[in-house]
């Protein structure tokens, strides 16, 4: 269809990648989208024999292809759904082919040396990983909207990071947050968040009937959240629970005010933050979010309880991980890059 | 069977009420366990109508009796697995009558007036009531083993109190907490912890594939808490979570500590703690205690992780609502009040 | 939006209703629907009250109404997800005021009396209940497009007789099925089957790590099925089993064949039936459908499993209960309806 | 302890071995069981390093031991809860070294050639193994009692056919079944029946939320079924599911009686048969087993619904696959080979 926007998906096998093609898929303006190999992923030809769920409709195919058939094919956008190693390696190629990327990996979210030393990169190039780093933005559209508009590359948001970080952000902002205090992120995500890979961790009796915290002071999400949140990493306590369900991330976020405040001031604060902004629904006392509220939807829903003491207060961030978490977002990201409304093919 | 001590429990239909039942069934001191309708519970006449587990072996009868049956029985004990307000009333009729009692609800657990102000008791006999309240034994062996030897009322603790307190009592005890800066415990637990009755938080479709928070700084347990670790109340943030699993609990605490502290100093601290405590299990660095390892069982299951600075901690505890949470505990309370061995019954 | 459909839709809060809710919010070619209530449900003005799910834009106003009201704002079709006895009386009324209807309920499923009988219906017009039911149409499109196209009031089928119909209709309609031998359908179905009343069987705790049969040859959907697939209901047997999950049916279903088959005949009997129909997958030999395959899509799908010695032949039906079994199937109705494509708002 | 049975188990690591492991360790007639590595296992010493539920009590060692050893520590029976072909290599030599052995396994559990085919297994010494396998009796203590108690190989019975055999077994004996119509046995099993290893099948995302179906035709519990039942194999259809929960077992069993028959009949033949068998429940109609009573205990539960035609019968079993399916069972068998009360260290 003429028009229409070419994209390309490469790690379409993945759950982030299935729900991102899923998405791509029923998107009004785009194309069919592209679905790529990895080079390791074995030889599926149709993501229906991985993902059954894709069945029917003559079949989604499955593609080796070269920078130069992508861009004989007129693709304009290309979306990462890649371990961390292969986008830090397929990112600069793309750009250099003058491509739009959205990475969904942690690979070029981080501006801080420090906070990247967790993924232990190995750049070829590191003069031009550099560079990349300097013009990636961090996509999450409620807080960077203009530069996002503009990118070349979009390093899209980790699934914990987009429910503290949006949890946060208006409070500090304005100044609430007794930072000297520092702040507890109490998090709880569902397994598709571990990844697709089979092993003891993700076996179905080490999940079901349980829940178990993991990577302690040691999670690779905390970089990110600081930069963006432009905290003291020292001032931010983030624990991970793995949760017995499939997908869902529910933040419980503990902080204290700087002085005696108001539940209708704080329910103002984030209604104004996010006046205008479709995907963050704000829970009014004494209502607070569910995973399920938000589940096979691009919402992050927030609410909160403020101690009558004034100053103690908890946070409720939640959000479906798949997709405000990592595709919705990708979506709604492209959404800015191409000028249509944040909302589009997301409903 | 001579010599063996006999028991009554009312409640058994409830979810700790039979787990209790089933303890008492293979406790190798008692007689077979005397079980006893709650007047308004309708007309099962055998327990395995209402629980089918309870299947074969003859059955389970139920029955209504007097007190003066239990006295002609030469029931010594009775465990009460009621509602607060039936232990309310039912408490000190049972003591007049010079039963031994084991309540598992949260009728006697609180000494301080303001705590027990959130139940809303209505006593009859405000006199008894309040001497009933200074002779009650909060049934925390590990923190009270002297007192519940001896006590006429053991009023068992409640599931997410018992995780938390044992979780924290060391720690405060030996001075390591700075208790200014104040202690958050986020915990999680399964459906069973709800109670039996069926409405719409507990209707599967409502807990399945979901995480919710409730009763944020106003859950019921945390008088007992507070009461137990002499913290102030507003010291202690409890956020009580709903997960989708039907037992287990998980309570991650979040505290300071005074000075910077080394892993082994903490480790120290637990286990010179626990030495001798057949029923807490403390696990050293790097492991975590999970759901799924004391379910079924009657351990509280203690972890922890101290952040590099030496200063800030994450404890993980972990137990089974309905045994170490519930009637385990009581068992254990029951052992302990008859000079028995505390592991008695319980393996 | 001038042009676009009117619809209501009653019963917006049980599972279902709120399904269909979501659907018809995104169908391009209707007007925002609107939200009635049922005499009986209380009081709340705003769907997000009951389901939170629907928080944000703007809200969607549950609304009393009467006929007279809804004839003035121009609504064509209304959807009736209620229960059968309330589907009994306001079917007749609605039709009567001229408006066409989709009813979810089984209310007007069953042509033959024997069948009704089981739902205990109590009609005050007897001659118009019996009218009604001459022009109800059974609402499966596989079977019925043409008559559907017309309808003035669509019965729309049961979730586990979508399953089984579908799994059964082209081989018996090809001759394939030693009927004499008989049929069982074993059939297995998630909690929102079974309503949102909250009950003793709906608890979280008991349908967790649990299954269990039910309605053993007592299943109100047989008497559809075997008039659906002109079956003595002798030849039928049919199990309903329930899942520990939220939503999605598998039926197993055994069956002997007439005569010794090959794999590819059964094979090409499915996919001639169904071709061109959207919403139904054929897969081939040896992959078998999943509840996850079509959960949250509108497809019903379907495998099978052909024995060596060519006879005993094993059939797998998947679908969503909410969608394909309810909701879904609804809206599919409503396109056939009003000459749309099938497949319109159904992606 | 002077007096106490010596046992070792090989293969404590896995799900059936930890179960039995749990059991060996509180039965009362037992010294503390000698925990076996298999060679491959790797070098865990003690079992909580893989299943931290083993914490506490000074752990349980983990050792690696010759024949010779296992002779002079005075073991006298072997359990063996290792894949087929381990056990396959393991009993020829522990039987030629007199010790007596309980394989949880399939390896022996078939007569007949064309069953054990499907195993593939690769004898070293044909003779030996066809001498074992004319030795080994098959142990459902229910139907072979008197040829455990005096058996060197007890070969534990597969636990879907555990649960069918109890079902079918009492009605085939007494001649009921019409078995020129055939059986069906729909059965649903939770994760741990398909073993530790992860893999894309045991993926948690995978299970939860679905049901699936597997092995149509084609599994391996059809032989020993058939073969303790006296089928013909073309007169039994057994499709397995796979249940999102940990564990438990439910068969659908489907059969015609040869006459009209009432339900007191069907119930009394039940009764008659396992009277005095204190591991098998009989429901009365119209109650029914479900999977969650008989869940953590070694019950093997059987309920019917007969259809008022006195002919059409279906059949519920359920168990635990981890007890009765499998550990519980070899406890069971051990006990009637030392002529032990059937149900010592099983409540």
């Amino acid at each position: 269809m003429p028009g229409k926007l070419k994209t390309a998906v490469m790690g379409a096998t993945g759950y982030s990648g299935q729900e991102l093609t899923r998405l791509l898929l029923r998107h009004p303006l785009l194309d069919k989208p592209i679905l790529l190999h990895r080079p390791t992923e074995g030889s599926a030809s149709n993501l229906a024999e991985i993902a059954p769920s894709f069945s029917g409709n003559g079949g989604y195919h499955l593609q080796t292809m070269t920078w130069m058939e992508l861009k004989r094919q007129n693709v304009e956008l290309l979306f990462l759904a890649t371990p961390h190693d292969a986008s830090r390696t397929l990112v600069p190629e793309a750009i250099c082919e003058g491509l739009r990327v959205i990475d969904l990996s942690g690979a070029w979210r981080l501006k801080q040396a420090q906070h990247r030393a967790i993924y232990e990169f190995e750049d070829k190039d590191a003069a031009t990983a550099a560079d990349l780093t300097a013009i990636a933005v961090y996509g999450l559209p409620e807080l960077h909207h203009e530069t996002i508009a503009n990118a070349a590359l979009v390093a899209n948001p980790g699934c914990f990071a987009t429910s503290i970080i949006l949890g946060l952000a208006p409070l500090l902002r304005a100044g609430f947050v007794d930072e000297e205090h520092g702040v507890v992120s109490d998090s709880k995500s569902g397994v598709s968040g571990a990844g697709k890979e089979p092993n003891s961790r993700t076996h179905f009796v080490s999940v079901a009937d349980n829940l178990s915290a993991y990577a302690v002071f040691n999670h690779r999400h905390v970089g990110e959240i600081v930069e963006q949140l432009r905290l003291d990493t020292g001032k931010l306590i983030f624990t991970p629970h793995l949760l017995p369900i499939p997908r869902g991330i529910l933040s419980t976020i503990y902080l204290r005010l700087n002085r005696e405040t108001k539940p209708t001031e704080v329910e103002a604060c984030f209604r104004e933050f996010y006046d205008g902004k479709p995907w963050v629904r704000v829970f009014g006392t004494p209502n607070l979010p569910q995973i399920q509220f938000s589940l096979h939807t691009n919402y992050c829903d927030l609410g909160f309880c403020l101690n009558e003491d004034g100053r103690r207060l908890v946070l409720i961030s939640c959000l479906d991980n798949l997709l405000k978490g990592a595709a919705g977002q990708a979506v709604q990201n492209m959404n800015l890059m191409y000028g249509w409304c944040e909302k589009e093919g997301l409903n």
